[in-house]
């Protein structure tokens, strides 16, 4: 008799047999409004068997990859910087192993510690971030390290004209203003994704997707729901883009299970990632 | 003193005053996500004086229609087939005396037991399917009767050519190429829908709502909320051409009011409800 | 050290320094069907520190602005004339000292408390109405104050043509007949805003804000939920305009934040109450 | 076919054959915290088909007694003197019937009407009351008639000496004071209920039960939660005494069950009532 | 890089190390009132991770321990006989190897298909249940296979004097007389238990526990909440004299985590379970 | 007009009025199961006003006491050290100006931020704790500075026979054993708790209550619930001795209120803290 393996709707293959892995970052130490997003991963999880493996969208099935789950790292609490060390060391294996990466946060932060060991790998590495908030602060309350500052973090590794922003609806004064002298920043919808496709290919890319991009009709199992974002099929259309880019890493955050008791959040994050998994491994990978 | 008579909203007429019967179905024995159909007839009933008797939306109002609220059956657990036979008694009881009935589900499987009884009344009955999910599979974990077979028993009582889909966007691979050669099957729309109904006018419709056909935005009170779906709006447009056919029979289904705390997805019931009453007896029967 | 003061989001001008007051009316005495809106403006109050004081929309600030908060009044239960009265007393000293005021309701009756102020300081007064129910009942249950009454009562202060409605899409029948001889009532969105607002530019108005004129899927926190409701966005687009009237009264009603267990609706609540604010302070009044 | 007759769980009797009649009075107009006892009666009845009929606390079967159950009174909103009216008419009909009447709240100003109409037929009646509540206030916010004045009230109906009040455990210091010379109050628990009952036997009472007696571990869905209750079993040591009363009227109050999502409330509610008719039918009328 | 393995705490031996395993059955296929205790085994899974391997209350540790967890069984829906074929078959497995079992529901119903194979192998078997319901019923709306009636098959099983009952609280009144001539039945409480567990010591005995049996207060996450239940330090001195016993299978069922936002009731889930594994493996075993 | 101040129930006085200064610690960032204790302090100062300001426990009334309600620190997110010292600082300035304080936390690491100002100002400080879990690990995964580890620290600050345990449930075997060489830990239950009292008469004692040491029936809102804990009144008989000690600091924490959606946790605090802060004050002071 076999133990009780639980992995990601049909993400069965082993590490070796993959190029594809999957992994959990539960992390939401520098949340400041509502926690939770550490519950995101193994809701995703477990979730996840209430949607089917084929897609009618791309016309394919998850049972056709060769996705390796890695489970979720066990993360300390209370100290930011040994989280986003162990967050790079295991992105790090992942690359030398010669795989790309979908890691499941988790707050926005955990994107920091995947970035640097992509940037090192990838020193010409362009961003795509999907996102209700501009997170181009250069503090919270004082701490460089947050949730709100990521995308700020993300410049400063990969430089001027490398970040591309979507769907931004909320922010500070000064980070919109930051944004129009270093990154592309499209306000509120996904207007110019196609074109910021076309233009990345054969690039590598990374793929940041805060699921809070996604209005909260659709979306409110997140820490700070902000009325305004796009529709599940804008966010769709988008997603199918995807197996067009070299997307080197990628990652999906901000479902905070507990706050949607409807488990349509949940829902949309499985859908989402199994979409996801599917563009990154359209070529049978 | 008269005893507490509740029905449906202004559905007050006496069984043999009334053209339309209203009854509920409280079953949600093969359920295979998260169960709770059972309460939703009896939700639509107690919450269904939260809304007006006049639809602004056709200008016309329940209190001048005569229609019959039965109540609901009481169905056995953990005996599928018994149940689907009371749903059948029921219905041809309905049929003989002439009349037409709107069902109130439970899960979707309850349409099976209707079905037999129209079908023998109605040789060359058409079926109008509105639904997240193609329910084309011919087993769930090696059960036929399933709310995720149910129209594939459909088509196997009424035949190639007579089930028209809509809204789809859930299933296996082989549930869509199953579709491709017995049905008409839409995507993820309900684009088409006019025109099926001009097709089918002056022909006997059983038609059956999976009311999960919405967007969970505003329907996520349902066992498995499918995110991509029509919008509230789409699904009025097509209710308000129904008046255009010969409906004999009509179901509404997979209300699981326990999973939205807000009441929404059972106030959006109850709106639907009425707007297909109205639709029903346009011809003021 | 200094005791701690709550004020809605970056409201913190003294009542002598600000052109424009907020102040809540934590009123719900004759809610018909699910009470709880008493809640809605220290809910409001509390969770606008959850969004920015910037406002990506109109590119405008709140800590640019002079605005006072003062607080909640504190109405007493079960006693609904004396309640207006109170509401009249307050807006009264308001307008008195030559402001105007943003209400937060509260069920929708609180409007008529303002009103009875603002009509006798304004008889030239214009009504824009966003709401998913007419309001135009001439009683309910036999009582003629009453949350469904609240626009009939209006319309006898002010008079025939200057009450204008948008995105009904509930109410009686009688309601809409009264409607097409005395009021503009505009179905189910709100074509047509821009136009009324260029008409009534330079007259004073009064603009309430039904919050349940959105559609449930974004704000369902509310006694009513009535699918079929506006955007988001397509509020948002009215409101912008907001700042070419001359408003000298205004409420924002009908947040019932428990039915909400995913604190979206009060977000939305939050803020569409600070783009209102921005709008009426554009003039940097 | 029958239409859908909905009563508490077998109170199926006729008016003329029942001497026990059951009603629900769906106010809650003066409620100062949270409101929602409006929603307690429909509850308790759509929910008492969770239990059942026989009782192992007295061995004895609903299905035994002849009740009438008379549904709800359909009560306005915002004028709570004339919902008292028509409590008061209602229950002057039930006693001039020559019954006995257990009225389901609402919140506990209802009391006050059936009082009223109780007091005139039995001058010499006397009060027993649970709750966590003294409700000896004097006015509430400058309302006299609020749930916190109803003991005030019917002690100003009865007189010094009738009043017996049990479980005590939140008030104004005055209350407290002015229980010390007018009722016979008994702070946080029950004891002493049983001698009350004895030296009451043969005179008329009227049982006045706030479920918020209980403590909110086991009753959590009322408007003011109060730790320190009695418990689910000392309830029942008093309940089951009440046989040897000869109740002419009784009331159970102060369930909000929205506020207790997991319905164990109501369930607490249901059973209490059953256990109440029980004693009042004891002697099989 | 090893896969994801998700068992209950610390229960990590392998099948061929353990002589205790534990497994799930999620079936609520019979349950009459809310269903949703499918949902269970995996919730005591996935949230067992938030106590602690230790147990101050014997002084014993998980981590001693040598327990195999199986996962849950795929069961189908909606064909109960089938359901139990599977469980009979798993635990007839288990027995075969020597082995004892803790079977994890889903609804009470699951023991008869353990039961089943445990009377096979012990011609002897006594059975200790805890709950708040009879569940001697012969049917339930015609269906003989229910969660109510379960007991009344087991006693078929066993015969006469071999059932034990505790806390019964609700039930038919013919199931009450039943009780009387051939279980042995304690009203309310456990009072007896201990004499019981010395009367069967050296007997192969089977343990049910329905949680139901614990009161609605510290336990809600049920599909029927019955009030006036056992406490947590009641059942607890109960299940601290189960080492005495020679258990050779055992269930503890009827956890419905859904009703319970709090987490509550899968917390105390969690600890009754790993009580009950650490007085099971007492001897180290 | 004056702005609108928000105070805990009654706490009004001016700092330099008071003896007594309550403050809110919002912190949770070490807490490593269920988030949420950040939303305590704020919750019990709003719900405060739906409890009386009179005690009839004690026979006092908040209304005349002089207490200072200096608000809620705005704590920074992920850095816990620097949390920790604003904590210190603060608390630091109340001693300095010769008063006690009383702390709402957040999660229990809050307490050794006042800790550390204590002791330095007394010595000879004996620490009363209150809770359900030992809190006496060196670590937790790897991190020093942890909610489980807040005892330890405490006990490294004052030293063996200082530190006096209560209802203690949870815990590693290790911490068990700790406790039995250097605290005085109590399993279970508050037994012994007037002894302890007694024997600290006349010494500096700071009182530490995680009001996880409730059972869960009564205080579910908390991120760790653990069945088997004292009940309200088992708390409050120890809470009214307090007034027989010299206590110069004090915290009650761990309320996570959004995990208790019947509000019950959030009313228990404000009770608790109403009581806490009447013995602090019983010299009138």
């Amino acid at each position: 008799m076999d133990k009780n393996i639980q992995t990601f709707l049909a993400c069965e293959a082993a590490f070796d047999d993959a190029k594809t892995v999957l992994f959990g970052a539960p992390f939401d130490g520098t949340t400041s409004f509502r926690p939770g997003t550490r519950f995101g991963p193994s809701a995703i999880r477990s979730e996840s068997f209430g949607i089917e493996t084929y897609s009618p969208y791309c016309d394919r099935d998850l049972t056709d990859c060769a996705i390796y789950d890695g489970g979720d790292l066990e993360l300390p609490f209370g100290n930011t910087e040994r989280v986003l060390s162990m967050i790079e060391d295991y992105t790090e294996q992942v690359l030398s192993a010669n795989k790309r990466f979908v890691m499941l946060g988790g707050e926005h932060l955990v994107t920091l510690g995947a970035l640097r060991a992509v940037c090192r790998r990838y020193p010409d590495l362009h961003i795509i971030h999907l996102d209700a908030h501009t997170d181009l602060r250069t503090d919270y309350l004082g701490e460089e390290l947050s949730h709100s500052t990521v995308l700020y973090h993300a410049w400063k590794l990969v430089g001027d004209g490398r970040v591309f922003q979507f769907g931004i609806r909320s922010g500070e004064k000064y980070e919109f203003e930051f944004a129009k002298q270093h990154t592309t920043l499209r306000k509120f919808d996904l207007q110019g994704f196609e074109e910021t496709v076309k233009a990345l290919e054969g690039k590598p890319v990374y793929f940041t997707l805060d699921l809070d991009v996604l209005d909260p009709s659709i979306f409110c199992g997140t820490g700070t729901p902000e009325a305004g974002g796009v529709t599940f099929k804008e966010l769709m259309d988008a997603l199918l883009q995807l197996n067009r880019l070299n997307i080197v890493g990628c990652d999906i955050n901000e479902l905070s299970p507990h706050y949607d008791h409807s488990g349509t959040s949940t829902a949309v994050a499985c859908k989402v990632t199994r979409e996801i998994l599917l563009q990154l491994t359209s070529d049978f990978s």
